[in-house]
Order: C-alpha cells, then sequence, then structure tokens
C-alpha cells in the first residue's frame, strides 16, 4: 500500500538516496531539508567528490528517468517551528524518516560554536518533530537514525543488544531486582552526545504520548550509489573524504586512489560496524513497513552488516587496489583495541542479506575514487578538529572513532 | 579561604536565598539572571505571594544589612553565548551554581510553545555553559540542581542511591558481566526530561574534558524563608502557589488559610521526596565545599530530607492549621500508591541535619501563609496544565506528581 512519507534531511547521503528508494517503490514522497549540509561543505571548503546536483535538477532527473515525482520543501526543522507543523498539518504522512541532524563527530568538536550549533541543531530539530507529533495527532510512524556510536567502544565482549539490556541489581540484602533498561550510552563527541539525548526523548515521548518510533542505530555507511542513484549522473550521492565528514574508509580510498600509503594510527585496532549504503535505504524501507504498535516502547533496531578493525579495512583497501599501509604513531591518548559485537537480529530476521565490503569495494573504488579522483583536494583529507585542547588523558577510543570514521 | 562564586538564575526561589547565603559566608558572589521567571509569572498571571521586590532593591537591601556587595548581570545563558562567555572570562569564578532553568513540570506540558521552549531554554543554557568553561580551561567547579523526579516513582521499593547503580548483566553463556551504570531515568514531563538530557551532558563534558562537575539531585523544596532572607522585607523569597510553580505543599497551605479543605487526588499514595530551603542553601554551601578532582565522573549526590505520601502530607497541614481533608476522584489515569526510598548518604555525612516537615510546618503557616493571605488569588490555584490531549492511558504515577508538585 503507497504511503505518504516525509523525509527530513533528504538532500543529505542518506536522506537522497533513501528519498528515491521510497519513491521508486510507489510511496508518495516529500523532502525537507535546510541546505545546511552544503553550506558547511562550503564553509569547510570541501566538496563532495562526486558533483552534486542542485535539487531542483535532482528532482527533474528524478521524474525524467522514474516517471515520478518527489516534493521539496526548504526547511530548518530546529528553527522554524511553524513551518514544520504546518507542514505536517498538511501532508499527514503515515511516516516521517528523520536524518535532519549534524552528523559529524569531528565537527561538533572543532569549537565552542560548532558544538553549540550541533546541540542546538540536533537537539531542538527533534524535539520539535516530536512536539508536533504528539499535537497533531496523526499517529504517524517516526523513523529516526541513530547511530552505532552511543555506545562507546570499550565493550567487555559482550554482544551489543537492540537498545534494551537486561539486568539485575542486587539489594543490600541479597535480593535481586530484575530491570529492563535502555543501554547505556558513553558518547564520544558532541554529535554521539545528541544521539543519546534523542534516545531519551523518544523514549519520553513514546510513553506520554504514545507516539510510535522505531530508532534505527546505525553503523558507518559505506558506498556512494544505490540502484537509483547510478539512474542518471544528476542523482549520483554524495561521497566525502574530508576530515570531518569523510569516514575513515573514504579516506582510505582516497589515499589508495591518490597513490598515498594508507595511514593507521596506533595498531589500528579499533572495531567499528558497517553497513551499505543500499542497505541502508533498504533498511529504512523495512523499517517502515514493521512500525511498532502505538502504546509500543521506541522499537530500537541496530543497522550494521559487519564489523571490522581499522588496521583489517586498510589491508582490505589495500588488496582492493594495491596501495601500501603505513603504522604511524598514534597522537592520541586512547585504548589501542577494543572489541564491537553487535546484534543485527531484527533486520536478518525481516531479510536483510547485506553487501559486505569484501564483496562491493572494487567497485566502490573503480566507480567513484578512480573515476572522480581529478576532483579531489588532497588537502580536505586530514583530521584537524581536537576533542580537548591538551588532547589530555582520559580520551577513550570512542574518541578516535569520531575523528577517523564518525 | 573566600571564593569567587557565580549563581546563574540567582534572582529566583532557590538561587537568591543561595546568593545571600554564600555572601554571608564571605564569598564574592556575582548573579546572572535574565527574569524569565517574573516574566512567566506574568504570563501566567500568577505572582508570588510574598511581593518581590526589584533586583536592585534586594540587593540594596543586602548591602543594608549585611554589608556586604552582590554584583548583578542580567543574562540569557540560552541565548546569549557571547555574554556568557565573556562573563565566565572576566570573572574566572571558582565555582558556578546553576539554578537557571525553567522548573515547572506543569508549564512544560501546556502546550508545544512550552515545550519547545523548556527544552531550548534548559539544554542550549546548560550546554552553553559547558562548552565556555571547557573551553576557559579555568578549572572551575560546576554545581547543578538536578531533581529526584527524574528516577520516575515507580520504584519496585530499592534505595534510589546517589547517582550510579551496580547491575549485573547475564551473557547467554551464564557469564555474568557487572557494570556501574547512571541510574536509568524515566522522567515524567518534559521538564524533568531536560534534567534527564543534562545528566548526560555531565557525564560527557567530566569525561571528555575533565570539567569538575556536582549535580545535585533535589526533592521538592519546601519554605520560604531563611536566616538572610529574614533580615529585611526586601529579602523575602517566593512563595509560588499556583497551579503551574506552586507545590503540592504550598496549594495545601493556601487551601487550608483560605478555609478550604485540602482537596487530594485518589488515595493520595504518591510519595515525594522532601527538603526546606533552609537546608537547600546550606547543602549548595557543603556541595560548593567539597568538589570532585579534576578527571572523576560527575558527583551526584541526593538533596533530600525525608519523603512522605501526598495524603500525609495532608494530615499533617490538616493537624498544624486545622483544616479537613477531601478525597476526591483522581482526574488521571495513575498508579495510586508508590513507594520512594532516597539514599542521601553524602549529605549526612558531611553534617546534614535537615529541618522536617512536622517542626517547621507551623511556622511556615503563620509567617508566610497565613501573614500574606490577602495577596493570594483563588483562582491561581488549580493546576490546568494536561499532559497528554486525552488523558491517555499509559500515564505513569510520575505525571501526577508534575503535577501537583513539580
Ligand atoms: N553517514 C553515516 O555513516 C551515518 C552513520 C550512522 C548514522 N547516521 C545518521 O543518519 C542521518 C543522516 O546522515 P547523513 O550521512 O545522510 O548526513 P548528511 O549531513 O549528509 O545529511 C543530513 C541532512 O540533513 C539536513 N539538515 C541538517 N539539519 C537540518 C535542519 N535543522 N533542518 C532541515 N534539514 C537539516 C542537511 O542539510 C543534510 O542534507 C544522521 O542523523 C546521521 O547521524 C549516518
Ligand atoms: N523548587 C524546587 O522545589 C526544586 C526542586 C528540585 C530541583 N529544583 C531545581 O533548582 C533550580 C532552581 O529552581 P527554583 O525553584 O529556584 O526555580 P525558579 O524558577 O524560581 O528560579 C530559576 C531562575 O533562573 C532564571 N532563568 C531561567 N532560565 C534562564 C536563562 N536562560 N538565563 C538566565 N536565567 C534564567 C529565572 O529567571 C529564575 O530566576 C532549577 O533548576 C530546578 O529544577 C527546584
Amino acid at each position: 500500500m503507497p504511503l505518504s512519507i516525509l523525509v527530513l534531511g533528504g538532500d543529505g547521503f542518506c536522506g537522497w538516496p533513501t528519498a528515491l528508494h521510497l519513491s521508486r517503490l510507489g510511496h508518495a514522497v516529500t523532502i525537507a531539508d535546510n541546505f545546511s549540509r552544503r553550506r558547511i561543505a562550503d564553509e569547510l571548503d570541501a566538496p563532495s567528490l562526486t558533483p552534486i546536483s542542485p535539487m531542483n535538477d535532482r528532482l527533474t532527473a528524478w521524474r525524467r528517468v522514474s516517471g515520478r515525482t518527489i516534493d521539496f520543501v526548504e526547511l530548518d526543522i530546529a528553527q522554524d517551528f511553524a513551518g514544520l507543523r504546518a507542514l505536517l498539518a498538511d501532508l499527514r504522512p503515515d511516516a516521517v524518516v528523520h536524518f535532519a541532524e549534524q552528523r559529524a563527530a569531528p565537527y561538533s568538536m572543532r569549537d565552542t560554536r560548532r558544538k553549540t550549533y550541533t546541540v542546538d541543531n540536533n537537539i531542538n530539530g527533534t524535539h520539535n518533530l516530536l512536539a508536533v507529533l504528539a499535537d497533531l495527532e496523526h499517529d504517524t510512524h517516526l523513523v529516526h537514525l541513530g547511530t552505532m556510536g552511543v555506545y562507546g567502544y570499550d565493550g567487555d565482549g559482550l554482544e551489543i543488544p537492540e537498545g534494551y539490556l537486561d539486568v539485575t541489581v542486587e539489594g543490600p540484602d541479597g535480593t535481586r531486582y530484575p530491570r529492563s533498561i535502555l543501554y547505556p550510552t558513553r558518547p564520544g563527541s558532541v554529535y554521539h552526545l545528541t544521539k543519546s539525548l534523542d534516545q531519551l526523548m523518544f523514549a519520553f515521548y513514546a510513553r506520554n504520548d504514545r507516539l510510535r518510533i522505531t530508532d534505527l542505530h546505525q553503523g558507518i555507511v559505506w558506498g556512494t550509489q544505490t540502484a537509483e542513484t547510478r539512474l542518471d549522473p544528476a542523482l549520483v550521492n554524495r561521497f566525502d573524504y574530508d576530515g570531518d565528514y569523510g569516514t575513515v574508509l573514504n579516506r582510505f580510498l582516497m589515499q589508495a586512489v591518490a597513490g598515498h600509503p594508507l595511514t593507521v594510527h596506533g595498531t589500528g585496532g579499533q572495531t567499528r560496524a558497517f553497513i551499505n549504503i543500499q542497505d541502508t535505504v533498504r533498511c529504512v524501507a523495512l523499517a517502515i513497513a514493521n512500525p511498532p504498535a502505538r502504546g509500543e516502547p521506541v522499537k530500537i533496531l541496530n543497522q550494521a552488516a559487519e564489523t571490522h578493525r581499522v588496521r583489517d579495512l586498510a589491508r582490505l583497501v589495500a588488496e582492493v587496489t594495491g596501495a601500501s599501509v603505513e603504522y604511524v604513531d598514534n597522537p592520541r591518548n586512547e585504548a589501542a583495541e577494543n572489541d564491537l559485537r553487535v546484534s543485527n537480529a531484527t533486520f536478518r530476521a525481516l531479510g536483510l542479506d547485506p553487501i559486505l565490503l569484501r564483496d562491493g569495494l572494487l567497485a566502490e573504488t573503480t566507480e567513484i575514487a578512480a573515476k572522480y579522483i581529478d576532483r579531489h583536494n588532497p588537502d580536505a583529507i586530514a583530521a584537524t578538529a581536537l576533542w580537548t585542547r591538551d588532547n589530555a588523558p582520559g580520551l577513550s577510543s570512542a574518541d578516535a572513532l569520531g575523528r577517523a570514521a564518525q
């Protein structure tokens, strides 16, 4: 059954291919975005390696190749409460997919201006949306993109469950009290912090207003194109490789294609979770098709396909591209190695059969990195944000991820 | 040793007597406030029962009776980041006491405008402060006022510890993993939600920037005057009894003195924690004198003296005032009874010997409620905010507290 779906942040890296995919599935899709990502790319002088067309050209191309129309509204969901309310009152969407946040950890740590911007934008945006949904009472299903990064990365080998953790508290007299709690977060950056705060807001509105909410705790997304973005050059998706928005994989790929060794900090023992962009869009569609019932707690799913250590990732890219790997001193004070085990049982049960890095890396290299190498700016690759002014002890491995990846 | 102390929100109910107390102890005190509380009282047409003087008159009176000067800066810490930064850079305070938040649960639930205002004001204010402190690196000790209310009120008899909870997670193979976690919150209103979010921000900045932070999880504050506010009529503290800012005790007192029966909803079985305003100011001074070390996790203390069920509170007020108690149907769908046990071990160990309701209630009645009864507005007592439009099932007892108390 075709649904009416609003995609907030639908001009971004995950939002754009998701909007196209949902449109192709036959849903009536509206995108809202304030173009802040494009402005930040200008501000950092770090454009996408792939050339991103103006929104109008994107939508025209989509109409041409698919015969389908996507509506677009320029809107800042954090600043323009009235505009957001009017849009939702008018559309009465069945689902809202919420991608509209500042999502780069290094950017969120650059300076106080970017820290406060990230908190202001992400928290007010998410809360405005929740307050409007509670007020309108249209029983709209909210699907939000969270991150695996909120969990922190110093696991002691326990698999990270999907959102909730069963624990036991022991009373002074030995009585054991069972509790089911939100998995305690340990955010490694202000960006990750905002995602931890989002979680508590979702829990509150699901309980108090019985909003139906799905929160997708996503791993690092890799890859650029999807079946839909490949249909026309004007539909091409972003490929970011700068020190703020580029993930560790994209930066390895750029180093490889530019003929530099891949630089791994320390032992490269940090483990991260990954998912391909094609699977991101599939998972979002699956989440929309499987909403929680009204009155249920927030449905939290881990949206990740596999985990890798950074050094294994470098080795994989080296194998595919012929690049060499260079271990350099780690400039940061952090745990050298960490383990990460993640349950993705729900999406597996819903039929997800994910694309793995080993299988998709070569295509990504030739289709994107090699093809657009002439457009790249070598100065952009280095990460410059400092987590603390003095790189003080007390930094955990979680901090590294933000810099290396996001 | 006299310290330089900045009191944010120092025009408010807790902040004003705290500023006076710290000044009397010999510290150099500066107050910053944006007068939003006075504006909201106008907006609700619900002034304090006691007449609150303009800030200038308050400060002049304090100089007259104490010989000490308190500085004042009109500042919005949520909106004026540059002003906050300049103030802190200039003062280099040893401690900042942070009271500057919108603190009425019913107000935070009135409508979307007040919900978004509460989130915007409280989260940006707290985060601005943290970002500035991290940036300036003066090793300032931040003392924040949180609330017992974040814990929710459906305890199963387990005593609420001071901030952290030791739990055990059982792995699939029976291995037991011990964890020490932030006590999971279950906020009952948007106001309480902001305090839950504050907690995560504190944890992050204590870890990443090694800020020294004390978070005082305070019970419902009762009483009006302190040793210092009694020194001059222009120093008198607020007594709020309206449906938004008035606590359940103040509203019982007003009913009693106005000759109405005390109306208890349902069985009145909700248990709440209480502390007298005189002990609030003592506890804050104790917290300032006992900061955590740099690099330590947030020091979380429960600032509460005793707990009572609402019906016992009514009985106590009835005993003292001769009023009758009336049980009326509970208009809300909520758990009728709840238990609440709270550890206040740290403040007890630091010498807190609290004033109990049973001992202070009579003075409060004659000194405040009876004395100023002519100024009261009977229309203001009723609570009007609705937690959800349809008073839907799913409301917990935590919601009641917000309405009845805060
Ligand atoms: N890319 C990843 O690897 C990854 C991994 C885990 C989670 N996520 C999450 O997925 C979501 C989307 O990430 P992305 O990689 O597509 O980021 P992106 O920056 O490319 O896209 C975000 C989009 O939201 C828009 N936006 C931001 N603030 C807005 C506001 N206030 N009003 C309207 N529009 C606004 C931006 O202009 C941008 O187009 C984010 O929430 C991110 O945290 C991404
Ligand atoms: N009163 C209680 O029973 C109680 C109980 C538990 C916790 N607390 C906490 O103690 C703190 C103080 O409570 P209170 O009862 O004194 O409240 P209050 O409203 O009387 O005082 C808060 C003060 O902060 C100021 N303020 C608010 N936002 C500001 C901003 N953005 N910039 C500058 N000033 C701002 C207000 O003008 C007001 O003077 C609050 O954080 C509250 O949550 C109070």
